[in-house]
């Protein structure tokens, strides 16, 4: 049992760019959210959520259930993220009037509860008698997994138990369903692994982690088991193809798998949950099949800004090497799932590549999936948008060029706003004499090894990253980042020659040393391999973590006709108009060529010197419908 | 009425590069799907589209129907084709086999037809109750006008009238139906427009000519008609849409249109029909809607091949400037449709623009529809394939490496077959005085007013085109392509100095003059507007009308990594080696940059020296599965 990343309770309050995103969280998103949940968000679709909490728990008393059910079948799952994401926030800010409006959702949710441990609104209301009959598609045991996760957060950000003993009795429940008595079958979406290892391990159960085991070791053995629950069942939720293995990843054992497929977000929260009972167990033919299928992502199915699932077809996977920029799908979620499982690779093995993909999701497509404001969403997010076309043509009629509100299926902002609060548990880890810094997250952090430290940089602008060691000792493991091409690294003042091991510089540390890194600030043009037909003869442009993209708002309108300059010089500037306030732009030697009316020609265009702008990809679409483009022809 | 460009009966006997391919026609095509029409070929799904006909006799005569009605509701429409093309095939190859094989196919269908006159089998067998009550879907129209269009080709090329009278009493049923009885409707898939107006050049039968011009003008007059017509059925044949006015080109006046949109065949096809009436009746409102939509779709929305329609979804017209290499639908008979629309418009007005297209499309998207051996055929036409992806990833699933057998569904095919059959009636035009040459085309052609010509030219490969006037004398109208820089015209052997006017130069000839062309023979770099999204950077190469191509079986088994040097030297070779024996091959300095296995790196690629090789791109896809791009990266 390997537990050497894991970071401990309540432990990061963030300073700087994390911070004031986490503050953007609990100032806006989480009212927001709250009200949408509430019904009460103005010029919103409502969402019934709580009312459904309401009524089902009038059907467990025997009541009348008034206006009975209303929503998707995992409307429940809206609950429990913006549980997760209100009780990360109330760890970095205190505050009374929200925890007592998570009390009363809980008891709401407590009360929604059966008397036998099932909680789900959908089922309770509707027909109690469809229980379970449906795994592909009722999303029961997603709904289950999302409150566990809830339960889980809310423990440790309060110590408050009562939605956390819910839960462990809805585990119990699930595991007299599923072990005592047998029933086969496996969750269409997984979630519920990943979120029992969590259980687990908050409350000791022992019947979480065999449950957890028993949803991964079955999945796809029997590779018909949807198709044979379809023909038992005379109901449907939306007809989902109970055939298609690679959709729900049930084709074959977890353990044969190589190659990442079917819709993004269930395959990376299934990959998770695998890594984290490998890590769990040591069982190593399972962290085997977990290389692969991260290798299957990261070096053939990943595009530049982390986001994964190219295809609008089943939001999925695609093929290799199949990453075309505008009609990308790359769901926020799926990213936000790729970090989930980054974050479990960490687990096995202290890599900083799992590290550097983790930070390549959260500052490029998750922070994108978001506006600035906090106000509006994406759940697709396409690497170049042109108006007229995207949103519009057949194919491109998912890749909008600005936010939308929100989504009546509103997978996407609660899943942001719970991991952005949830920061620190991905940026730190620690294991008995070792803190590690997975990223550069401003603020202060105590590990559970009882070190504790600080953490000042103007990253991901800035790229000094100093660390004072405030109490406790021991290592300290700092991830270089594989884009920084040289760093230095100081102790004390005293500069220090290290090279990194696995992404990893580690220094001894005692109270009250600081030690200091600079990290290269260079911008980068950055190449797709050959193989990825979309993106010949293009590049992009990044700077630290973040990739840039060019939009028409700081280029006359027209990023199309832009041309970059091989190894052209780029100069940098501080963004001051609102929304881009404090937001570093890059200024590209480029050319433009010049407007042609014909739609094909034998005049070659011509090239006219030009500086183009480029903006972090995470703050794109904050200006008006516009032209954007990551990837930009290149010239010598 | 104009009639400048029209070609009279029987006229053109090809030679050269045309004549090669009317005779893969006649001996490869035509029997093969007279085979199929007869469920007599090997290894293919049976077509029972002769068996329909001889059930449809039964019916009519009140027996036994056999084993009823099998395929498509558009089934009889693949007869109707291969008779058109039997029948310009029977023009340049006499063929008493031929002839008899379609006189018994005639019978059959003569009595297959009711005695009201309508001819149908689908309805006839199935349902005579159903008969006009789903003109969205049920394709009576259409087949009806397939065979109209059939039964004045037979009559052209052999003089016999059995079909016409079928045909002319089938068009008398209709005009009963729609103009005496007043149904209301119009065509789902616009066909019988373009088919009445030969009708009526052919038979002289006025009822004809009206009945094309109701269809025209009811059209999208009332642009809930098919909402209406679904409101009273109970049945339908695919579920189509009825609401979907842009896909069946019915929520506007045709006169209002001014953005081709929709089904991209059956929009071409009633855009032929439009221009044609307008030509025949002198419709300036029409002709000008006309205008406008050749405008929306040659400067907007097709591709360089002359391939129309860019997606999928709904086999349609997308948006301007959406013209994606790699998911392109470009359906073969859209080009074919095209084609048909140039030609009218040329009928209203001699203007190069139009013929230019023409050959555009014929030279590349409508020839690369059919495999050079005649046996199997593209539907779809994508600029890019690249094995792996094309024809597995979810978008591109309709764009295969290679060419399929005979489909299920069957448009392509004849479509292409009767087209390069009856060739000479898009090549050549003629009105009292004046003999007009819109394409190269090898071989002897007698036109209406009296002149004979005959024309020598290794056209597309050769750029000499050497006319004799072998009879009569008047004037020769020769159009002068615009791809073609440059041109020189002797006239008896001395030079003849001449500015073409719209495209075309007029000579005045008596018999046995020579007139000598030699055009451009050039190869020509072309760009597209920067306005196309998906072909920015990018440069395509041409010689003539061919539009060329990469493949990885001339390029060391990859395309994606080529570049093209502006400007770089091109140098010309035949092909030797079949099934490309006597292509001609361009070989174009290029770069090849190094493989990398990295799918991002900040590494820059290296360039290597490279001779890219390119051939004709109605040649690819005949070596097997292999890499294919039409748009190549450039570099300076």
């Amino acid at each position: 049992m390997k537990t050497q990343s894991r970071i401990s309770a309540g432990s990061y309050r963030s300073q700087g760019f994390i911070a004031r995103y986490q503050k953007l969280i609990k100032d806006t998103v989480i009212p927001y959210q709250y009200s949408v949940l509430c019904d009460e968000a103005p010029d919103t679709e409502k969402s019934h959520v709580v009312q459904n909490f309401i009524n089902a728990g009038r059907a467990v008393r025997g009541e009348d259930t008034g206006d009975g059910f209303y929503g998707m079948v995992f409307q429940d799952s809206d609950a429990a993220k913006w549980i997760e994401a209100a009780a990360f926030s109330l760890i970095a800010f205190p505050d009374q009037e929200l925890e007592a409006q998570v009390d009363r959702l809980i008891d709401r949710i407590a009360a929604a509860q059966d008397t036998d441990g099932y909680l789900n609104t959908y089922f309770t209301i509707k027909d109690k008698e469809k229980r379970w009959t449906n795994l592909l598609e009722g999303h029961e045991l997603y709904c289950s997994g999302h409150m566990m996760e809830a339960a889980c957060a809310y423990y440790k950000a309060t110590g408050k138990d009562k939605l956390l003993r819910v839960m462990e009795r809805n585990a119990e429940h699930i595991y007299d369903r599923f072990i005592t008595k047998g029933q086969a079958g496996y969750p269409g979406h997984p979630e519920v692994e990943l979120a029992l290892m969590k259980l687990y391990r908050t409350t000791g159960n022992q019947h979480c982690l065999e449950l957890a085991e028993h949803f991964i070791n079955v999945r796809g053995v029997d590779a018909d088991f949807y198709k044979k629950e379809k023909e038992m069942r005379s109901w449907t939720v939306w007809g989902n193809n109970a055939e298609d293995n690679n959709y729900q990843q049930s084709g074959m054992p977890v353990r044969k798998m190589h190659t990442a497929g079917g819709h993004a977000v269930r395959a990376v929260y299934l990959y998770t949950a695998m890594a984290d009972l490998a890590s769990e167990t040591g069982d190593t033919e399972l962290y085997a099949a977990c290389c692969r299928l991260w290798e299957s992502i990261t070096r053939k199915q990943m595009y530049i800004t982390g986001g994964i699932g190219s295809t609008v077809h089943g939001e999925a996977f695609s093929v290799d090497y199949d990453l075309p920029p505008d009609t990308a799908y790359a769901e926020t979620c799926a990213s936000i799932g790729l970090m989930f499982f980054a974050s479990r690779m960490l687990e096995n093995d202290i890599n900083g590549e799992y590290a550097d993909v983790m930070e390549q999701a959260f500052y490029n497509t998750v922070l994108a999936g978001m506006q600035l404001d906090g106000k509006r969403f994406f759940y697709v997010n396409p690497l170049e948008v042109v108006p007229g076309i995207s949103g519009i043509s057949p194919t491109h009629r998912h890749d909008l060029p600005e936010r939308p509100g929100w989504y009546a299926c509103a997978c996407c902002p609660p899943n942001a706003a719970r991991l952005i609060s949830s920061f620190g548990e991905y940026a730190y880890g620690a294991d008995a004499d070792t803190a590690y810094c997975h990223m550069f997250a401003a603020g202060t952090v105590s590990f559970e090894n009882g070190m504790k430290l600080n953490c000042e940089t103007e990253y991901p602008y800035g790229f000094t990253v100093t660390y004072r060691v405030v109490e406790g000792g021991g290592w300290l493991a700092v991830r270089i980042p594989r884009w920084s091409r040289h760093f230095s690294l100081s102790v004390n003042g005293a500069d220090h020659v290290l090279a990194p091991e696995k992404g990893y510089v580690r220094i001894p540390v005692s109270d009250g040393d600081t030690v200091q890194l600079i990290l290269d600030d260079t911008p980068r043009f950055i190449y797709a391999s050959s193989k990825v037909p979309a993106l010949t003869g293009c590049t992009a442009l990044c700077r630290g973590p973040l990739v840039y993209c060019f939009e028409g708002a700081d280029n006359d309108g027209d990023v199309l006709s832009i041309r970059l300059r091989r190894n052209g010089n780029i100069t940098i500037s501080a963004g001051t108009q609102a929304p881009l306030c404090n937001v570093v732009r890059l200024h590209a030697e480029a050319v433009r060529i010049g407007q042609q009316d014909a739609l094909y020609t034998d005049v070659p265009p011509v090239y006219m010197p030009y500086t183009a702008t480029a903006v972090p990809y995470y703050t794109w679409g904050n200006r008006g419908e516009n032209q954007m483009r990551v990837w930009i022809n290149e010239i010598l």
